[in-house]
């Protein structure tokens, strides 16, 4: 197949983005989405299961030993759109600001287009709800979702690529994404009577600033990783030193050795800077997205597929964290950018802004990557 | 007079005591408190002025070049008594927790007594609202309380020292009280991502420690200092880096030379840590209360006074605030406390706790001083 | 006696003084100072004894149940003197920079007094070498100097306050001076490499930060209390971090209970916040000069013996350390200053400066107050 | 040529570097080497030039208009070798422990089996002194040594490899390497009055806890950079709060952003950390070596020679840094690395370490890698 095979579907792709761009929908209540990802497929003949709420599976079995699974994630932000563009979300305090709806799209026009097509093998086709944050993937895989999958790839739209190029790295794309909440544990009193007291914001204080260590001493520096409190809150009056301070942050690794090194050094920072003053720490560490981590071998050949019809380009690592990572972990996977971005056009902001949209040009390049990545795989 | 000339008013000092201890009202709303303070006054024939909204003036005036005040406070606190006695608060979640009741009650015995004597000068009985961090002594002072005063007295009772010993000292007694609020100005962005932001939260950490420095290194040691940060609070979301933080605390010195260094090494410190870290820093100062602080010749008086029938014991320093310092900032004065402590009887609670009761046996010591200050005052 | 008959030996107290300036010494080295008073006081037909290898202790023992001890220090100070004065220091690099000169020479003459006037019970005339931070009086001490007096007075010369007069307070009056050294183990390695070190420079630096809320947080801010590091030192290279970093400070406090809960803070920071960062912390704690008391009794006393005859200010607190507190936490002390000041004689340079001088004309009541001190507590 | 034209020189390229490995020469002291090395290449005809003091350059010029460079360095270090083998350093103190005799080695058989093939084009034999920590590079430059020099490569054993693999990536491989020295200008004074000081150590405390904040904070995570304080010096006594501290440290990156932005965050940091606490700070910023970065086509021809013969693995970064970046910052440069580790032979110490030593089968691989890459580069 060529290029001119999947440009043939420019205008379905593009209709069926923008549809879902109008009705943005929040993790697990995806339900508009997920019924029309379901009907289509449905129509197709391709037989569904519905699982994790809101998410939809799709079985293209050929027979054969091989299953090649390709994802895409439908949920939306909870963002008021400022574009003006026909296509503008109808749902007010929701939009389609990451792009998800492309995702939903081209894999939708892909799932027809293997449908009409000899292979042998089978395709799983993973429709997952609730990337953002909810972790909508470990639900898909309790459910079953890459039961008998051997390998799977994903594809995000990403403004930071000009239209069409694919980029592709090998090895960790996006990191993994823990969360840590520390309350420190004082005693309180008048704050004319800093002795009678165990001061937790002093010591919270303290503790904040041990916690940058952790990153400019403890990481290796070729690791990347980020430590960061977001938040942090203690006391209800000037002059009243609080019982406790609540703080709550978040850890951002590419390689598991960096992660478990930052939640000991967290730990034990937090015990002995509350021991120093008196104080007690408690610790909430939960790891929530492990880091996506492109499989070698499938780099390798995503890069010479792509390369038959766009420029391919290097990834890059980013900190942001991605549930694809939950399928990686598991079994082989890839998870390529596709280039939305035309300065020429205004597509440049950010995904997650109110005015984020996308050069729709790039769509059936998507849906091609996607097509003939998967055949490749069950060559 | 002796102090059985005084013991013979036990029983009114006392019942007057339980009754304002039964109805206790907030502070600028003692409008049951004031009625009976102006009635006592006028059935004794004494003149009163209202002011300060529930403040009142008695005149007692006869003649002569000197006038001396006396002063009571009449508010309550916003807390649930737990005290179960048959003259315990009436009033869900108001109590007389710090002993203005007893103030208020000693006074107008003490107006009494006076009104029943006879001496030269003029005699001016301050009765005022909102002493709890209100502030009302400034509004009393703004209405003309202490115009014509040349020396002002006032008494505390006090659970730290035995039932019916005076305390005094000559010098600074009570701290001043200042507040400061100060909002440290990032830069927000992805917790994810900190090179693109200016990170309140680190940058008010350190803020924090740079702080301790006020105390620990530029304030004179034979100084008495306390710089407290009571309350912290940024940040909504454990991956997101906030755009501000805000901090409010509270600052207590004896000096005035200690007072103006301490506001100013908080605002210097606040600039330059908020510039070392790319962010900006509002500091917001307000001195609230004055120290209190004990004219030494009153306090020689009042020491010779007291001891003619009581013990006397040195008052020493505490770091809470007083608004009788708005008196004895302008004109010279004496702030005395009255033992009112007794674990025998289980008076041990301290002020403002639920469980604060006082010994009444000291209650007409109280009167004692007042009265004989007062006359030997104007001798 | 009145201050007439002090005056007579105005100068023979001065030729005194500005001998031993000219011949300074050092502490333990006081040769020539101590076969001074010595043959001064065999002269006189003092039984002497020597002790603390160059201190004399002499016996004026009129029998009877009461003996008052006396005590001058002798040692100068390694500094060299800027005064041009006929009796400037002949030594080169030291200088009576503090006094002692004239303490020394006080004591000799209020011996030669004592000695011609009739009393009852016994004086012990001490001086002491080594109090400059080597705590002469310690081995004075132990040396018996002390041993059966009820009670000993001291005095210093003291540029603070005006010729002549006597400064005199109650209570603490100069501080307990105790000195720690801490030590933090880390591991050391290639700065490059921080990774794989446990990095004592940052250690210490968070270590030396929390230690500052000993003073802001720890300590009832009524007392007193200083927490110094004078010195760090860690690390040989720019580009190696280094094993361990060492620190060396001191604590200075009026009261027992201030000073052991900072020996306790310092010991708990330490140990905390090394273990924060993975290194140890070694913590040497030296209790080097108690505070200097002055017992209420002896100083009311003394306020009614130096108001005979000059002026009687308050004395106040000094942080500085003296090892008179050898003497005075053993038995009841009093340590008065003596008014050198004076402007307008251009003395006003501080004890310890290279200019330090004093106005003379104080020194015989200095010999008043000693003499009339002694006569007056063994009556 | 096949690797077995190389293997034929392997008793040669081991006999030259244990003759080196016997008599260790420090940085611009290299005269035995540099006169073996200039005598070598005199006999194979090839002219030669003196530079640097102790560097010395080939001319091996067959015209044409390209010039290929191969450098190696000759300096040992300052230690003391703990290995027992025939060949062991004799000169006490001295040692190469960072296998620079094993350079020079095979770039003279290099020379050798250069000046005996058949090529059209120069190249430049680049014998440089001096590279740890002295810049040598530098100085070579300065002396022309590049001049009219095309593309050049670098070799250096390592001992992270196994032996005989080449180890080579495109872009940073080794760090640039900075150092910063900070003077915190305080005012001293005596450490029982910290009010009338503005105590350096303190402030120094605070300023290396805030330099953390440049790699946690400021710093893009993708990016690697370390920030390193190796050393800390202030103060002479316990008791006395010092004028100055003075810190030293090093600055690790590997991109010209990063380290314009750490110059400047530092910059920043020091000034107002040090105003906020009344003190002033000096930065002396020095940048001693790029970043060394393998410039991409000559990585990816290098990988291609090298896998020709021997296993070629990625080469990652490295925080060390290598003066090899004095040429590749100015024209395109490949600096790829040898292995040598092997734990079955013993060879395991670092680099650095004085018991460092390297299985020397793999020398011929080295030669035959600058052989091949040279006549490469020329074709």
């Amino acid at each position: 197949m060529k290029l001119s095979d999947f440009m043939r579907y420019k205008d379905e792709v593009i209709k069926l983005r923008r549809d879902f761009h109008m009705y943005p929908e929040l993790g697990f209540e995806e339900e508009r989405t997920s019924g029309i990802v379901r009907d289509y497929l449905n129509d197709l003949g391709i037989t569904t299961r519905s699982m994790a709420k809101t998410g939809v599976v799709g079985y293209l079995n050929n027979g054969g030993e091989k299953t090649v699974g390709i994802r895409a994630d439908m949920d939306a932000l909870p963002i008021q759109e400022e574009n003006n563009v026909p296509y503008r979300s109808q749902v007010p305090g929701k939009m389609h600001a990451c792009g998800h709806d492309a995702h939903t799209a081209m894999l939708l026009v892909t799932s027809k287009i293997l449908s009409e097509t000899e292979f042998d093998g089978n395709i799983r086709l993973v429709f997952q709800p609730a990337e953002e944050g909810l972790n909508g993937a470990s639900k898909m895989v309790e459910g079953g979702a890459i039961d008998g999958v051997d390998e799977i790839i994903g594809m995000h739209v990403w403004i930071g690529f000009p239209t069409a190029t694919i980029a592709i790295s090998p090895g960790p794309v996006l990191a993994s994404v823990d969360r840590f909440k520390i309350t420190v544990h004082g005693k309180g009193g008048h704050g004319a009577a800093p002795q009678d007291t165990a001061d937790p914001i002093v010591t919270s204080s303290e503790l904040i600033m041990a916690l940058q260590t952790v990153v400019s001493r403890n990481v290796d520096p070729i690791d990347t990783a980020v430590v960061t409190v977001g938040k942090i809150n203690g006391g209800t009056a000037f002059n009243i030193i609080p019982e406790t301070v609540e703080m709550d942050g978040t850890v951002r690794t590419f390689t598991e050795e960096a992660d478990k090194l930052i939640e000991k050094r967290i730990k034990v920072i937090s015990e002995h800077i509350a021991k120093a003053h008196n104080c007690t720490a408690d610790v909430e560490y939960l790891h929530l997205n492990h880091a996506t981590v492109n499989d070698t071998r499938l780099a390798e050949i995503g890069k010479k597929v792509a390369s038959q019809f766009t420029t391919v380009v290097e990834q890059g690592r980013a900190m942001g964290g991605e549930d694809f990572s939950e399928y990686a972990s598991r079994i082989p996977g890839l998870f390529a950018y596709l280039g939305i971005g035309n300065p020429k056009k205004g597509f440049v902001y950010p995904h997650h802004n109110p005015r984020f949209d996308m050069d729709e040009d790039a769509l059936p390049y998507g849906v091609a990557f996607e097509t003939l990545m998967a055949l490749k795989l069950l060559q």
